[in-house]
């Protein structure tokens, strides 16, 4: 069953979350954050970002990933270091030899939810009623389960279409 | 003599420069752009400008390192792009173990130039004075050598006030 990895990047805290899918059916076997130092320069934080990433790639071998696209905030400084954080993620993953999916948060929710402007709590419930038992560590957890799951509906239907 | 990294990051086209630097004698090494195609997907073209700043940064082996900050362009897609591209280089720069000077465009012209409202033209042309000799093989790479130049006068200040 192939394991699709969903990621959520942030420069403090990336959530990650990993089930298995087949076709529709769906099972949760881990989720976490990866956070940096908010005291270290901004190069250190990018490069312990970069190593966390690789150590989860090296232990969970996900044969799929996907990560929500930037969603451009009011306050331009937050939006540039989620963007910094995002090419450093973006990038380890096409490294270690995986095509990376990218989803709107609006599409997120929609797949998710089936509704684009639901909220993190909608979110955050749905996540956990499609993966029944699963502890979730976090907000940004949830949200990286939420496009893992978009991700695994997206390939199911490519492959029945296919 | 130390060596003196200057980097203008971008996605398409990440320019550099090096010198060498003794107090406030300069002295042009090299400088070039690195370049993504822009028809691959994203997580790829970020993988790529890692691989090539990778060999850059063995090939060189600068002692000291220095980007352009991000200047908040009108258009945010452009923007996100950029500072994507960024996070990937300031990360390589970090995990080769280099300390990354960060300053705004504004400053650089005003180091270079004299003064922070210089355009592109300006800077190049006093890049050229400043490093006799020097091929500059594009603007990137002209704005590279730019904050190199700065980075140099900066170490060299705080050395003397050290």
């Amino acid at each position: 069953m192939p394991k699709v990895l969903g990621l959520d990047p942030g420069l403090g805290a990336t959530g990650w979350g990993l089930i298995e899918a087949e076709g529709n059916r769906l099972r949760h076997l881990a989720n976490g954050q990866l956070k940096t130092d908010a005291s270290e320069p901004l190069p250190r934080r990018l490069s312990h970002l970069a190593s966390q990433l690789e150590s989860l790639l090296a232990d969970h071998a996900p044969d799929a990933a996907a990560a929500e696209e930037i969603f451009v905030n009011k306050n331009p400084q937050s939006t540039l270091k989620l963007a910094q954080a995002r090419g450093v993620v973006l990038m380890v993953a096409a490294r270690a030899g995986l095509d990376v999916g990218e989803y709107a948060a609006r599409l997120v929710k929609k797949a998710v939810v089936g509704t684009g402007s639901a909220d993190k709590a909608q979110v955050h419930a749905m996540v956990q009623r499609l993966l029944p038992g699963c502890a979730i560590s976090g907000p940004d957890a949830a949200d990286a389960l939420a496009v893992a799951i978009t991700h695994a509906h997206h390939l199911a239907s490519a492959r029945r279409l296919g």
